[in-house]
């Protein structure tokens, strides 16, 4: 099986930068200890901070063989049409993640434009958030 | 480790009624496979159509040992000031899960009143949602 | 036949207070003159002010053979979302009524929350929309 | 008694097109059972796409001995502040009736702007609602 | 001088109907006194409910000499886009009058579309309304 | 093939006054040159200041063996419901034409009530905006 | 008779500053062509750029037999609830006005917190505005 | 003189948990102090988290000789109507308290749905807000 | 101890006009009694029309040995941001009244910007709400 | 004749995926028909799904002698300020297309940001679309 | 080079009351400071409480050779549509200024009403805005 | 001391087009005159009409030394979330820079985005508020 995990806008930082907000693990350490959970999952990993190459590694996906997407797409979540259109042309699965509770943050991030064209959403965990999301899209119900 | 996990309004009818919507399963054989799943894991579980019921029932968390709870409040989820307010004063983590995907339903539905006072989030994975919230409640970052 | 007669809160007090808004007769005394006027229909008669004990009383008339129910929400017409969850997994037709013609009161009794899941709404008419909501429901078009 | 019933814009398409919104009986025919279901009153029938038209003729009945009218505003009910008021200067009661439960239907028809100035409202029997409507006015309560 | 009064719907109704509201005078009998009270003056009166009807009476006055407009679109006055668009077609002054007090009376009559179209607008002063408005279009700065 | 050519409100003023707004070309001189154009195009024309009888003429071209529309509905696009309602009987294809490019103008006429019943829309090229239409119903993909 | 005029803040200005808004006459000169106009007219006049102290001058006006007043609040017609409050316990009658057609500025001059406190409302007729309002207080309907 | 106070959901909570929001005096321990400060006032004490049992409670009141009503709704506060109809068919007078000054928390606190059937209103004194309430109660202007 | 009861634009009127709103007692008389019934509190009064002077008497109360302050804004409370700001930067406790219940007022009084700086408020109470702030400043908890 | 025929993000996906929505026929095979159809027109095609590159090339249209541009900006259109700003930086004028009816869509579809900008627009007509803003910007009006 | 400085409401603190907020700083000891940095520059000052007071001494400023003015509003800034107005019939340059960085604030001080009418804004650099204000005045582009 | 100069979407046309809204200067231009006027400061500068990139380019600068960044965001400033998250994760002041008086241009652009995390703000003043920018990070209050 073959998952994608997609982190948008200044989530290059997690572990570098602010521990309050990002925790003090950067992603790649939290990639390896996934790749450990899920042996007989292949991850990808991308990050961007442009809008547009993220639409375009969303379309790859199309064609390369990937089974599930774990979505992380920061600020971009409340603000792009276009990502929820790049979403709605997927045959993929996707989980949308956030670290932290968004619910609990100011009011433009309460609502998501991608949620609409996800299976599910998972938010407030920190990291566990995705590996609660890889879990999701590898076990059936 | 004691979790509770708490139904609102109509979600007794799970696997009885409406199976586009509800699914199949009755909520109390899920309840037995979270019980295998989740050996170490003592559950409790409780259902209520009245909003008052249920907080009488969270009050009481705050005084038998419950270490987390998985709250599924249903339509209550985006109209109840008085649960908020309940799951403020809780001195135990909480998780909202949800069965559908709500932000996919009606617009009354994408606020949640009940999120900012929750650890975190999970909806979209039908039962499952409940399986991840134990997860996310048992395992430790 | 058998039609499910369902008052909400403050709707116990018809006939006994306020007769410029409610009217001077208890609402089993109209109960009484509805037996007489429809002689072939079973009338079943609830009425609580708890949102929840409505609920649980609509899911009972999923599976007690009853035909038809009208349903003057009160108050929660406006705010109750749980009760238009409860609505729609019904599958028998529903008649919301109200005594008085609400589009002509407060702002925020405009809004019928309940509206869209039932069959038709008939208000302002007094304790004799009740008898119009059991025409509908028993007359053929 | 006499009645006036009253139609709106598109509403002389009833029974001629589009079966599944307007069914399958013309106005002309129900409204010849109409005169059967009540052999006592007088029916007056008026419909015209023209606001001020239908404005013309709610003045006339209230030098013409008219004892009621059943008002279906088609779109005009959710736009026409000039159809309110000149429901509001008529001494005659008024029924404000729907053929579909308009509250089902897209928001800008949840609003009735005539509302305020009708006795009462009954929406979404078919053309039952017509039936409901001279009923309400000719039975006392 | 040639002035045009135009009354929009309903008003053909003043001094014969609700006295509370439209006063006792017929506006007949006030345009004979406007007559009395500016002789130099040629009046022209047209009154329709339809909305259509006013605006080719409008467009008319464009090619008949008329030197000013008095204008009371009743109902209209909060809708009609159309006749702002009309009125901006002409290259005749226009003054916007009303009966009663319109900020005092319902939200959706607060706000005039028409307005900003007109030279001026004068409401509240009774039938006087129209009085002062011919002054204005009369009398010089 | 059958093309109707329907204009509503104000705009019988074409060509005739306000050439900033309307242009010099009055609708007729514009009318022969479409014919010019399209010579296998039989063209009927209609214009009217009055919201109903424009929906008087649609609902005549449900049984003329008209094969499309071109509406420029005017100030009507804005706030007319009754014609989105006549528009969503027809079973003929309309496009909706502008002559001037509405989203630059005020913020009430960004909103058109009946493009979604329109099969698609075309503003802001002055009368060739009707070519542009016409070609659109004559011309397959 | 005994009117007073008032005027709020920058009105001073008149016929000083920037003549293409408030025109080339001094308020004073003006005065003295109303005083001239109405000779049976005692006049008073007032003007502040305080808010409080025009509700002084109003207060002031219930006790010193003053017959009517006229009122070109200026920015406060828009954002003072307490001048409302002045003129509402005021039982003098008080006539609007303003210089220009404030429909057509900014949205932020559409509303009038005043006018329905107001006996009637006059606008856009420059100077001559003021000759108009003490004409509606003087001459009887 | 007979006086109720009822608290509304979450209020059992007062004194016993979370000192920095509910201070550390239960209730019952400042009902004893409220006894001996008014010892002429008969006291009735009721707490429910259910709504529909705080409306029970205040019908009752309706026939049992109650002089007055202390009402802390809590939550409900702010998202009950139907306790809005509860008070309206009281004939008994009801203050409004709050422990909190419930103008300094968040936005969807603001609104008091309940206050217009009040008599008056007393927030942000702690428990003293009681108090005060009583003697607004007691004794005459 | 020493108070400083402060009122606000209008309410210098009180008991000298329109009792059915402000009562019969001047508050000069209410000073009085209030003197009798609190002896050991020294009271300074302040009323004025301007909102610039009560700030200017607000930033005195700083340096005066002033120990609470009782403030009836009346209509300022709901328009002034400058009195928010001057009661932020007091260090003296402030107590909101008002004399009727504004939560049955017109909406735009329903919001009060100084709120958030008080430490609490009263209202609907008459002249008895000074009392009850009086006692709520002077008394501890 | 030069003219740049500019898609926005996912629109590379024309032909390709979601026949349903995005047609058959990808966008090179409709750009060498529009070759065909119009010979005398060089024509350039740039996508991108870089709001950014998107920029880039729309300011390179000023210097390399393009006469006209054909925009669909796909999601772009409805969240873009940076675009607009783009467009009205141009000395070319710019036809908008949709493939798509957007005003049929979802509610965030129905407002173009860049519309102000364009010189008209065009939507609904599937790739046709494109050929109409063709003729549009190379026919003389 | 003549410049005046103005401070609105509650600015007079400044130094004196919460450091936090207001700096250490007395304006008047700054206002040394800046005669010092600008020495060519004669320096006006005005504060006062009172709204009409600023429309006063900027209305004086029209004719006292005033060449530009730094003026923090205070309050005022959100809600003054008199200093607005009065700013805009100046013919001398106005920079607006603010201590605190606005934006990062109340939602209510995010809007700047009296911003249109002036050259410019500078916030969040404390007594700094001030000098950075003045130095934008005094130095051409 | 290290500053970096970035400027957002269409802000490298500077000086090349629109001279009316950019000027005649090319910032490269300007760039060399703050050079000279701030001779100790080491300028980088950065246009991208890439969001991402200009993102990226943040991050970089809390890694290269950068003692203050001024931003002039363009378009962006009212609409990127994902902008306003990278400042926050920055250790370097920002201050916010814009060429024109945006509160007096259209009203999307008077809501920034990005300010809360910035510490000032400067608009209106040309070219200069670059200037003014670098004098506010340069010299200490």
């Amino acid at each position: 099986m073959k998952i994608l995990i997609m982190n948008g806008p200044n989530l290059n930082l997690l572990g570098v930068r602010e521990p309050k907000i990002y925790g003090t693990t950067p992603f790649e350490t939290h990639l390896a200890s996934l790749r450990t959970e899920f042996p007989s999952v292949e991850f990808d990993y991308y990050q961007s901070n442009v809008e547009g190459f993220l639409i375009d590694r969303l379309q790859q996906a199309m064609t390369d063989c990937t089974d599930g997407i774990v979505l992380n797409a920061g600020a971009l979540t409340h603000t792009s049409v276009a990502l929820l259109d790049a979403l709605r042309t997927l045959n993929v699965p996707v989980v949308e993640v956030h670290i932290s509770n968004v619910a609990a943050r100011e009011d433009f991030r309460h609502r998501s434009l991608i949620a609409p064209a996800c299976a599910g959403s998972i938010s407030g965990f920190g990291l566990k958030s995705y590996d609660l999301a890889v879990r999701a899209l590898t076990e059936k119900q």
